[in-house]
């Protein structure tokens, strides 16, 4: 309660609730995303901070800057083992790369200025205070002083040298950029490394953040599937990592390597996630002579989008209409795929993708995101399954008149868990298998829910309604949401 | 996915899907409560954990006993460090009393009879076996042999003369109920040393399961803020601990002792909570020579509540409808307080409560205990803000088909957060504050959100609506949802 009270004591604060802390963690990943700053999360002992977990590890995965606070029992209450005591710590540790109880009134301010930094230093972090309620209402507390983060080193000459030299020699090499490599001027050094090398430009398959679209070098995403994966580097025989890790398969599958990439290609670290990894790509397209601009996506003619809705039909309708600056955030899972590729060409806009694959990430963090940037559209391509873990944040649009327009997949199962049962060998699933992959019986309304959440929403059952509807809910102020049938 | 298709490969599994692993969980508990044997639920590595722990932490409190499964990543892909993967240890330990990996194949049916055993084991608790997917998909696998729970064992003669001693010389003896004891062979117990010593019968604020109304003892419950836990206790000289532990607060105040009896009470235990708590109580009767019987709640008349809705009228008026054999799952918070009274003369009834004060356990809960008692009426008394949390369970109530009525408390604030922010000196709450307290500015429309998920529902603004409401909901097969608006 004392926390609460002091988001009045000083200016400038803005509070925005969640009515479930899965909002507030997956805002506050989107925010910073889209800011590069931290925003921070109030939550509640133990099982409050553990609702917030999932979208925390997404957070963690991307990684973005977070700071947790989380009110805990008084000091001297712990031994009490009162009904909402728990061991926060050991909750909080698998999720936050910085963690303190803040047990000293006098060392709150320090305390809390150390986490800010912590999780603001590149590449961003969650960092998780635990700050006991006799501390919060304690005298004797003091302002810490804030050290902005430092500016992230270079990698060393002699890994420039290295990398350089690598691809000088390679017959195949490809670049897998993740972090800062996919904002803008990472993106256009490492297009001119590609023009110059013949490397193909890689990302993850559910990269953080990444500017796309007409006029931007474009980047390859490897496939998610093992053997989609494996497809995606077959060949490449140099793997130069900007930020990134050589890529493993999501999950284990039987008689199949974890490593996605051929053996006989070899990963070569041009710089860590902690290091200035736009930076590197510009000093290793400058000692590669590489001229001053690569390859860009050129314009094309934008198909509308007609007929019934499927993955394809449904993804080029969104494509056809997003407008120039619009954030996608895509948690549409089977459904979303066809609109990464439709969009390859759209206008320029920002891509977020669902890092550490814990659902429910994507109506949260579209909803951080439009907090972060007031006057660029948000589209969220929400799968339904996964809309279910946090549809709350619906809520939190409406209440902050959000720019969000929710297109909301609905194909009425947990398609992915259906393929992934046909790829272990179930053909005929039974009876109780049956009843965990399928969402029908009976059929979520999205559009009671969306309205019993104060947004108002629509349902399109062909690409013409939806593009109607898209277009509709991106030109009127507020959050929508489209129940898409698929 | 073996896991999945394995439910079909052994006759009497019934899988029950629930949108959110804190439905699950929630779930979980309420079937536990009710039957005394665990239920098992499926989660999905870290994350999906991670979703259920907060109504794991109201199991653990319970505690009920209650089985996780946790598919995690295959052994040999751990330390490839996949998007999804995470320390599920630090996770599951602040709620699991047993907790192993199951990292053999021959060993899994053993580790699995394991977790059973240990959930199952008096007084009961929350047992976490961890799957990786090659020990899932790998031969070799036997069935465990399954050890049934052992009896608990009585306290010694030595534990039951001092206390009976303690009593006899006590002035204003109380004996602090719970876990056993509140079911009927304890209450009966109970009751006869009552009458005998003259003592109070408490328990906890929130019980996990009491059998109460008309023909049972009556059973004082203590208050929940520290002033009124210590008004119950005053003057109380003894306090016998029936399985139960000494009271203290829920949060620690300033200037506020943990504890709530008097500081010249003394506590003397007459079970553990893994003892037989009942038959300490029946041998303790015997002991003190106590006659057959002890008083129980006399009928009296069920009047009708009418007029505008408040927490008093809604109470009342779910208290008069209210049919014998309900299971009523009490997590109205501060509307559902004065329903607890009103119900003191119900017909006999078992009551269910936030055990943890983890929110979001109402509504999993009551699915849980429908699932087990499929023959008894279950009454939701559910306060907004916390159904918020899993509003989820309410599509689970309807895919099931089961006899839940919900009786939303739609005050539409925190109310619990309005008192503490007052009781803490807030006076004037700013705008922050305001903003996180109340859940008006959009209203959440109660009655699209359960057509959403699939159940019928209405909106109730006085009681006699409300009970016309309830008796509809409580005569009609299937789930029904009521928004009681104060």
């Amino acid at each position: 309660m004392p926390l609460v009270a002091a988001l009045d004591s000083v200016p400038g604060v803005r509070g925005v609730l969640g009515l479930f802390e899965g909002v507030c963690t997956g805002a506050a990943d989107g925010y910073g995303r889209m800011t590069g700053r931290p925003a921070l999360t109030l939550l509640h002992l133990g099982p409050g901070f553990a609702n917030g977990i999932a979208n925390l590890h997404n957070a963690r995965r991307a990684p973005t800057p977070v700071v947790n606070v989380i009110g805990d029992q008084a000091t001297w209450h712990r031994d009490a083992d009162a009904p909402l005591t728990s061991d926060i710590g050991s909750l909080a540790s698998p999720v936050s790369c910085w963690l303190r109880s803040a047990d000293d009134p006098a060392r709150l301010g320090a305390d809390a200025a150390e986490a800010i930094s912590a999780a603001w230093q590149a590449p961003g972090g969650v960092a998780t205070l635990i700050v006991p309620a006799d501390v919060q209402w304690s005298d004797g507390g003091r302002p810490g002083a804030l050290a902005p983060p430092t500016p992230p080193p270079l990698p060393s000459g002699a890994t420039l040298d290295a990398v350089a030299e690598a691809l000088r020699h390679a017959r195949a090499p490809a670049v897998l950029l993740r972090g800062a490599s996919l904002l803008e001027p990472g993106l256009r050094s490492a297009a001119r490394i590609a023009a110059v090398c013949g490397a193909r430009l890689l990302c993850d398959t559910f990269p953080s953040r990444m500017e796309r679209g007409v006029g931007r070098p474009g980047v390859e995403r490897i496939g998610y599937f093992p053997e989609q994966g494996a497809e995606t580097l077959k060949g490449t025989d140099l793997l130069v990592l900007a930020g990134s890790r050589d890529p493993v398969t999501f999950f284990g599958y039987p008689h199949t390597p974890s490593r996605l990439a051929p053996e006989s290609c070899s990963s070569q670290v041009l710089a860590e996630p902690e290091e200035d990894i736009a930076g590197a790509l510009e000093a290793l397209a400058d000692a590669l002579a590489a001229p001053g601009a690569g390859r860009s996506v050129e314009p094309a003619e934008r198909l509308r989008s007609s007929g019934a809705l499927d993955p394809m039909t449904l993804g080029a309708a969104v494509a056809a209409v997003q407008p120039e600056g619009a954030i996608v955030m895509d948690e549409g899972a089977t459904s979303g795929l066809p609109h990464y590729r439709a969009a390859a060409a759209a206008p320029p806009h920002t891509y977020l993708a669902l890092t550490g694959g814990a659902i429910g990430q994507g109506l949260p963090c579209a909803t951080g995101a439009a907090i972060a940037c007031p006057d660029r559209p948000v589209i969220a391509l929400q799968a339904d399954g996964s809309a279910l873990y946090t549809l709350q944040a619906l809520w939190t649009q409406a209440r902050e008149g959000l720019d969000v327009t929710t297109v909301l997949c609905s194909n009425r199962s947990y398609r992915i868990l259906q393929v992934e049962l046909a790829r272990s060998g179930v053909a005929e699933p039974g009876r109780n298998a049956r009843a965990m992959t399928n969402l029908s019986d009976p059929t979520l309304d999205w559009v009671s829910l969306a309205r019993g959440m104060g947004v108002p929403a629509a349902r399109a059952e062909d690409a013409e309604t939806l593009v109607r509807e898209l277009e509709h809910g991106l030109t009127e102020p507020g959050p929508h949401l489209i129940e898409a049938v698929l």
